[in-house]
């Protein structure tokens, strides 16, 4: 798997995680647009603040560079944070002969700690001598912190003849409500963009896609989303949603986004079940959304999908507590997959625990709940709530 | 511990627990007042829904009576839930020969299953026979669910020569995050005071104690929080906040409630912490409360609490989420008791991981926030996030 006009190294810094590769460069052909999207966090992370001011001043006539590392995140260390990011990124761009605002830094890991300077400007002359195409998979296992297994993926679509390709990694796995993006992943294609339209997708995506998953409900200080095009697979710029090959690309870039935003939620920590959370017959989306996030952030019905016992009135109660005015109860069904479990407010006259029961021991789960008032709906992803979960976010620092 | 005009009765129907009291009810003479607050859910219980009724109903020329069920909610029932407590209370009402509208129905436990109605009329005239004043411990003991304990608080003032006593239960300890009231709090007290007085008493006494605590966030179907006066200690009754003996009596209430609130915390489903949020130092008490709620939900903070671990960066990172508008974070500052964690955004220079862990040590923990942008202020309590907890809501309907 690789993107022609990308090429990838990692390396082993030790900034938290021994014996393992935790650090990543992403090295991008003079060409390349990029486009970010970021957390809406106020705590926002140092290199997230660099990524922000670096995305106004790219120059695609120049290299780009992605600088990653695994262990620490550099949030919570205030103008410190900055100065030690900054003192990474000009070492690397001395290195390479760019400019400063080619090189954007990310980190993933531990708040409040100070960024280990040294030991990850110690590895930057290895990364750069070991740059290759091929490098994706490292990559996606070099990005991970409590997530249990590397998350890539890829899709290839054709156009007059010619091929494209859309591809990305992506690490999770806990402090995930992204209000943006999941804590980090990087996506890159070989199609030829402008770099306004090529942000405008990315939003768009991820709108549908890593903003509709929620493990925790915890949004992190660091989430940072990254689309690179590298313009190698043709020569015509696309600029406008109308261009017919824009659909095309938009919708493998979609593929890709939500099946690692799926990925991220399938390893959420301690994660038993994969919940898809339907909201239909809405007034509006933003009501769909609350009432979506409502149970999917009640740690009793998490609790509850856990143990697999079918106590829907704990999805009743968080759709009660939702806050969405004037909801009429008497209007709302719940389904789990096809199988009815509430109407009219109650538990459905054909209500079968037996068959509920068994459907909660499925390791995917689907539920729809019909708030009987307009036709707004969206659709929401989480998993559940276990001993696990505890257990890895009460040891996590050790 | 009693008050004059009040009687209480327990009984065992087992609407869900087997060889223990889960009925109680609770009897005031004429002359009675009654206030109550109830939850916000869109989603609220039958009972609810009949006391919000009855409460612009009542006639203090009657006797009143609170009717409470543990094991039920009565709550996602519908219809079927409205007829199911109107046939208990008419029973208790043709028992005792008052009007339907002076029967206050309370359920608390599982959501969406019928009430066992046949069950609860089956121990009303055991329940009547057996009323008397110096039952109030029995009846904090019946009103209990996941509790693992019963809660009490009293306290007594003297105003002219006259001695006034406020005393109360509560029950929780699941589902809480009170949006009026916890899951069920009944209060009494002798004094004589208008009804509206009452009420405004109770709601400005619970904006400051039942709505500041959260333990899981996940509001209640049937919160109810219900304060009684008999009138029996005065004459005079109380008509206005100016009147001298109105302020000492709020004070009363006040700590009452403050006590049982912080009770239902302490025992907090899975809990081993009790946890002071302090934050000041804001535009608007809003934006305190938003802050302080973003870090008493957060569950990466209450599993670092759980664990005695002072990964403080994570209580940055929920600050950062509350979605306070324009917040900066170099000004904010953090503290464990005294103890300075971190300040202009960032660790303190002075900071002392082994005397942060050391507070964590501690049962009780007391944390402030500094946004340093107001001079407004908020306190929430909260517990920790355990094994226990899941243990407890992974088994609750079984």
């Amino acid at each position: 798997m690789q993107i022609d006009g990308i090429r990838l190294a990692t390396a082993a810094a030790a900034v938290k995680y021994q014996a393992r590769d935790d650090v990543l460069l992403i090295e991008a052909e003079q060409g390349t647009q990029i486009a970010g999207i970021f957390t809406q966090s106020s705590f926002c992370a140092a290199p997230v603040q660099i990524c922000r001011a670096n995305l106004k001043e790219h120059d695609a006539n120049e290299l780009t560079y992605l600088l990653v590392n695994a262990g620490n995140a550099n949030a919570g260390t205030g103008e410190q944070g900055l100065i030690a990011a900054n003192e990474i990124s000009k070492k690397l761009s001395q290195l390479q002969n760019v400019s400063n605002q080619q090189i954007f830094p990310f980190s993933t890991g531990v708040i409040g700690e100070p960024l280990p300077v040294t030991k990850i400007i110690g590895v930057l002359p290895n990364l750069v001598d070991k740059l290759a195409a091929d490098n994706w998979s490292h990559a996606a296992n070099a990005i991970m912190t409590t997530d249990t297994y590397p998350k890539v993926s890829k899709t290839s679509f054709e156009h007059q003849g010619k091929l494209f390709t859309v591809q990305g990694i992506a690490k999770g796995v806990g402090m995930i409500c992204p209000n943006m993006a999941t804590l980090l992943s990087f996506m890159a294609t070989d199609i030829k963009i402008s770099p306004l339209l090529l942000q405008k997708c990315l939003q768009d995506v991820a709108n549908s896609t890593f903003n509709c998953i929620t493990i925790d409900g915890d949004t992190s200080t660091n989430d940072s989303l990254i689309l690179l095009a590298t313009g190698k697979a043709n020569n015509h710029e696309i600029t406008t949603m109308e261009d017919e090959l824009y659909s095309k690309f938009y919708a493998a870039v979609h593929k890709v986004a939500l099946e690692l935003a799926h990925l991220v939620v399938r390893d959420g920590e301690g994660a038993t079940k994969f919940i898809t959370i339907n909201v239909k017959q809405g007034f509006s989306t933003d009501e769909c959304r609350k009432v979506a996030y409502a149970i999917a952030h009640s740690p009793l019905v998490k609790t509850a999908f856990y143990a697999e016992d079918a106590n829907w009135g704990r999805i009743l109660m968080a759709i009660g507590k939702a806050g969405v005015s004037d909801l009429d109860a008497r209007k709302v069904s719940l389904f789990f997959g096809d199988l009815c479990i509430a109407e009219n407010g109650k538990r459905a006259d054909s209500y079968d625990e037996d068959k509920a029961t068994k459907l909660l021991k499925n390791k995917d789960i689907d539920i729809t709940v019909n708030l009987g008032r307009g036709d707004a709906e969206t659709t929401v992803w989480t998993c559940d709530f276990s001993h696990e979960y505890v257990s890895i976010n009460a040891s996590y620092r050790s």
